[in-house]
């Protein structure tokens, strides 16, 4: 093991680090120095990943970089914020100079992809966590929402939910996993420039990362609606589809799976072909697959009529 | 034990924070929406706490929650910047609300009393680890950096550092602590209304977490200068020098012990007057304790001319 103190841990990350205009006096100070600019808001997530529990111990330095920053940039997509800075916590049990360096590999590979500056936070000594900050900027008025769904809204998703619960399952599995699978959960896009095209379009937005269900409740609850969702009209990844799984586990992965980071979110039937074109625009597909309806929560059915209701072991059909 | 889902945890932090005027979307969506006022430049600090690391495990989680906020609140001030927002990622072993309820009591009143919103951040299964994100404002051009100490410049400090580190070594030892020795380990009070004062008047500012002689280092190395500090002026509060502890020890909690957040900052020794009166109209003193020189690094000498200088075992005295 590499090891370095930790203000040399500081140093090789600030020695790889890229910078922005709008950032003034960035690692090395107190506090970071940042211009918003003119007319724009400030939005702000924070998310952490911790060691075992958000991802498994033997995942890849540079894999875990890469999540810690997309997470919280895939909570910027969902608001339709533009990304500018973010700033990083790392615990570390050791300071170990060739972990950090893969970390680095990861984190501001993705970091350099969306012109994202790392400007501040520190390096601590403890379990194996690291915690983002992510800031970004958006006009006012036009965030996406998790309160804004109406009544009669088509309901969509972008990309291929159940990949990334997939992987996890197969790996906790013991068994091979496809690449193209393990690769979305290690990877995760964050879809960034979808959040964007659609801000001030869709009505309402969340990223997927406790499930599509789960998280179309949470826009469910903060805008006082109910969702129909249409369990067949869920798209399927070619790689989901090879596996030789059962079709009710693969269900269960696409509506309950969790850490896909995509973008799940409701908008006026008007906006029906604007929104295949703006979405695909950016390089994924976005699909239709439900309506906002009058009530207070998630009722997803598939074409046998069956229902898919939440269970204390995650989603699973009753029948309907 | 209390225990309580995430969600309800995330509720149960909700339902007791305050909110400001420019906080246009809080904790409940995907990330917040903040509007920074005209004119002003943002100031970003990140701090983590990590059980055992930073605080022994037996803290208070009052104390634990107050300190948490603090050292982030103080590294704003030593920007010279006014708080406005926070972010709380909050890893915890288990889900407890009453630990919660009394983390909250802590980091909520320190909130309170400078007007600062917690605005999002996540909470999540891991080692107890606190990390907080702090966000203020400043006017362009008045920053307090590290690296605008000139030669000639007046060396200053807030208040009486080594308490701090007299009270860890106490505890340490088995010892009874005094409770005024105590809470100024537990309960640091960020110097946010000094470094307000000190915004565009100071020439280089940073606040004393590391211990004394080793911040100074940071703003010597920035600033391409050197310091040298009068041992026998550093201020020492008087539950310090009630002590029964050797002269040296006192001497070597307050240039080497480290969790003071106290502000040491440079100045033109033309604005010694007047500093002393803008720093008293915030409830604590300053005290001049060296000047800026040529060179690179720091100097402390005592009145016998004794040298003090950084050793393997913290910072000891050598015949000078």
């Amino acid at each position: 093991m590499a090891a370095v103190r930790e203000f040399d841990l500081i140093a090789r990350i600030r020695d790889r680090v890229a910078t922005r205009g709008d950032v003034v006096l960035g690692i090395g100070d107190d506090a970071a120095l940042l211009q918003v600019p003119d007319g724009r808001q400030l939005v702000v997530a924070m998310d952490t990943l911790n060691d075992g529990v958000h991802f498994p111990r033997a995942t890849a330095a540079g894999d875990i970089g890469w999540k810690a920053l997309a997470v919280n940039l895939s909570d910027l997509a969902a608001m339709g914020a533009s990304p500018a800075w973010c700033t990083l916590s790392l615990s570390l049990p050791d300071p170990d100079a060739v972990w950090l360096d893969g970390f680095l590999d990861g984190f501001l590979a993705l970091a350099s992809a969306h012109d994202v500056a790392l400007v501040g936070g520190d390096t601590t000594r403890g379990p194996l966590s690291v915690c983002v900050t992510a800031h970004g900027f958006v006009q006012p008025g036009r965030a996406l929402r998790r309160d804004g769904a109406r009544v009669g809204d088509d309901v969509w998703v972008t990309g291929t939910p159940g990949d990334a619960a997939a992987a996890l399952s197969l790996l906790q599995g013991g068994g091979p996993v496809d690449p193209g699978l393990r690769e979305r959960l290690d990877r995760p896009v964050p879809r960034v420039a979808a959040g964007m095209a659609l801000a001030g379009i869709a009505h309402a937005c969340i990223d997927v990362s406790d499930g599509l269900l789960a998280d179309l409740g949470h826009i469910c609850k903060a805008s006082g609606v109910g969702v129909r969702v249409d369990v067949d009209a869920l798209p399927a990844s070619d790689a989901l589809l090879a596996l030789d799984a059962a079709p009710d586990a693969r269900r269960h992965w696409q509506v309950a799976g969790g850490d896909d980071y995509e973008l799940c979110f409701t908008a006026d039937a008007a906006q029906r072909n604007g929104i295949v074109e703006i979405i695909s625009r950016t390089g994924v597909a976005a699909s239709r697959i439900g309506i906002v309806v009058e009530g207070d929560g998630v009722v997803a059915v598939d074409g046998d009529g069956r229902v898919w209701q939440p269970s204390r072991q995650g989603y699973v059909h009753f029948p309907g």
